[in-house]
């Protein structure tokens, strides 16, 4: 039986799992985590809108009818492309060896720091879950102790600095600024909550990048009408803390921003595994790769996602590392390892562009598309958050989440409530 | 303004603060978590049915429309009866004192080894919410060491004892049996699931010591018709490690089970804060009331649910240490002190007996009144779990959980699926 080995249980390597349902071949599915994370919702969980579990879903559940699946939770943190292997690093276990006919290498992005003095230290990134739970967990604890003690607010230590003016920054400084004035300013009434302030920061004149100007100028005026601070063409020098527990943001234009919570959404680069391959790597380390999505010199090692510099065949730019150019990669490659099976050769690649969103907010949100769509080519304000709603309604099909998130959509729509701000003490009880 | 402290936010604090709504008084709720626990349901979280939100809300939520209530998140330690005030410890500040004119100890109750050696060290309690949590990944981690190191089903180290046969033990066992055979065993298919073991323990010589023997009788047989092993008449000697992270329980009767899970569910004592009281204390270092529920010497202090030994005026027996003595205790606690203030006497306690319940997994359950209700007095198998889940449903009523807990129900009931079986990896990314 043909094995492949696919390394990463994100869009990408879950697209190439399932569109190998009915080939003859061996899956060997690899993950660090247990669950696929639907990574474009984890601001929300970050700003309590979701539970961690809404956004996760256990990848075992996910190829429980699918019997040439095994799933296996590990690190693979080296692979050896002329043995055709992969080791797998578990917890408590010592390493073992994977062989491989085929290998779709699908291991996502990491945060990086781009060498930003302090950011490792005094930041909280915004990439998997336990990230998103911090974020929460370090706001909320911020506020119970400024409910105490309120020189907190003077000395500016609850203000939230978002570094990074992306989809990920400027959602999560919307869901933000929208959870302290419609919830936390109602569950810590003695606090001037108003008061607080949600910064953005990003270096590019302009919010949003990959979206047109109009797009970007809709965020910027939606999010400053909200009460965030946006900040633009001024980039971060370096993040220190005072001793006290609280931060200060230092700008390349020499001014700096207090901060209690420091949120590191300035960019990604691709995972580590990418320069362990010892292949060519492009800019932010991602994998270059051919026109069919393979590694050259290894026709049989694919790579996919935010870990590939992958393009449309004769085009130049890299795609963007978001969940689309992943999920049509992963197919891709895994419809290529069927027709090398078949003695028949490979297809180029051609990205199927379904346009992009971002919501700024309760309510807001900007859309492109890349031609016109029933007319239209861009949408915003509230036409444009229910066609992102839809979309990732739609996108959730299948995951039994779906339901839950409606629920804590509906709930926190209708109420300005927040279910999911709850604190877990850190560690089980002590049995007295 | 008459100013009323509440330690603990638990069912008896809860329904305290609440039946204060109207009352020309000022209350602090104190509470070291930042949530209303519902304690019922935990074993759920446990065995993966619920996550961990669906059974935590908010305590400022709660609050967010009662406007004569302070929310503090903070740890009594201490409480000075004579002064009349409380001391609140709270992470990352120096402990400060509240005063008051009326208090209301509801401070639960915390697990207890009743000194058997090995349980502190090896055995995880069910008492809240990082309990819950702990012991989920503890089983599910195990199993994802047994997909690649197939030894351990022939160690054992899959196997599961439960010590104490009491609701929570029972629950825990049918829950944890239901999880493995409907569940792990899709899962993991190249395990043989059936093969592993869950053990009740209980030292009296039946279930349920608080039901009728009927009732006992039938959730033995139930548990043991799932494929649970119930040992009745033996007690817990000793939990010993045997070095390979597997734990060894030793029972009274000289033989011994091998584990690689050991759950304590034998038994609970009164939070620490009784004895830090310094007042009479009855059996589990539960605090002696008064017939108003008030201690006695201190008619402004009240002590209400599980920390308190209350019994109905005139009878011997404490209550049972379960949420229908502690939502009346607190309802009755709050009516004693707006007495008091209108210059009124203070009244008897006399407990309602609703009724106890139980389930024994899918679709199963005991139920007893206190006396015939609607012809009946006991009900079983899936009427009982039908009555069970009905009650439970209403008791959320007011949480928003609710919502998200029937469709986790619904869900598992229909596809015996899981949702939340996810393991975040315990600490958040590095920045790369």
């Amino acid at each position: 039986m043909h094995r492949v080995v696919i390394v990463g249980a994100g869009f990408g390597g879950l697209a190439a799992a399932r569109a190998l349902r009915d080939a003859p071949v061996h899956v060997d599915l690899i993950d660090a985590n247990n669950y696929h994370l639907f990574q474009p919702l984890l601001y929300q969980v970050a700003t309590a809108g979701l539970d961690g579990d809404d956004v996760a879903y256990a990848v075992r559940g996910i190829f429980r009818r699918q019997r040439n699946v095994t799933v296996h939770l590990g690190r693979v943190a080296a692979a050896d492309l002329d043995a055709r292997t992969v080791t797998v690093e578990r917890a408590g276990a010592a390493p073992s060896t994977l062989a491989y006919d085929s290998l779709v290498v699908a291991a996502g992005a990491v945060s990086t720091t781009y060498g930003v003095p302090g950011v490792a230290e005094h930041a909280i990134a915004l990439k998997d879950l336990d990230d998103a739970v911090a974020l929460r967990r370090a706001v909320l604890e911020r506020f119970e102790r400024a409910a105490v003690d309120h020189g907190m607010l003077a000395r500016r230590s609850l203000d939230v600095v978002v570094c990074g003016g992306g989809p990920t920054g400027v959602e999560t400084a919307g869901a933000m600024m929208e959870l302290f004035t419609k919830v936390l300013a109602k569950d810590f009434r003695d606090l001037d909550v108003a008061s607080v302030q949600v910064t953005v920061v990003e270096a590019a004149p302009r919010l949003l990048g990959m979206f047109g100007p109009a797009s970007s100028e809709r965020a910027r005026r939606t999010l400053e009408r909200r009460g965030v601070v946006v900040r633009l063409g001024v980039g971060v020098d370096r993040v220190s803390a005072d001793g006290h527990g609280d931060h200060r943001v230092e700008l390349t234009d020499g001014t700096s921003l207090p901060a209690g919570v420091v949120v590191w959404a300035a960019g990604v680069r691709a995972s580590p595994l990418a320069q362990a391959l010892g292949v060519e790597l492009g800019r932010g380390g991602r994998i270059v790769v051919g026109d069919d999505l393979s590694v050259p010199g290894h026709p049989e090692v694919f790579a996919v996602g935010d870990v590939a510099a992958s393009r449309t065949a004769g085009e130049d730019a890299p795609l963007p590392q978001v969940a689309q150019p992943a999920i049509q990669g992963g197919r891709h490659a895994a419809r290529q390892i069927v027709r090398r099976l078949k003695g028949r050769g490979s297809e180029p690649f051609s990205y199927h562009d379904k346009g992009s969103m971002a919501t700024i907010g309760r309510h807001d949100a900007v859309a492109e598309f890349p031609r016109r769509w029933l007319g239209v080519q861009r949408l915003s304000g509230f036409v444009g958050w229910l066609a992102w709603l839809g979309l990732h309604i739609v996108y959730l099909i299948g995951f039994r989440n779906r339901a839950n998130v409606l629920v804590n959509w509906a709930w926190n729509y209708l109420t300005f409530d927040r279910a999911s701000r709850i604190l877990p003490s850190g560690g089980p009880s002590d049995v007295d």
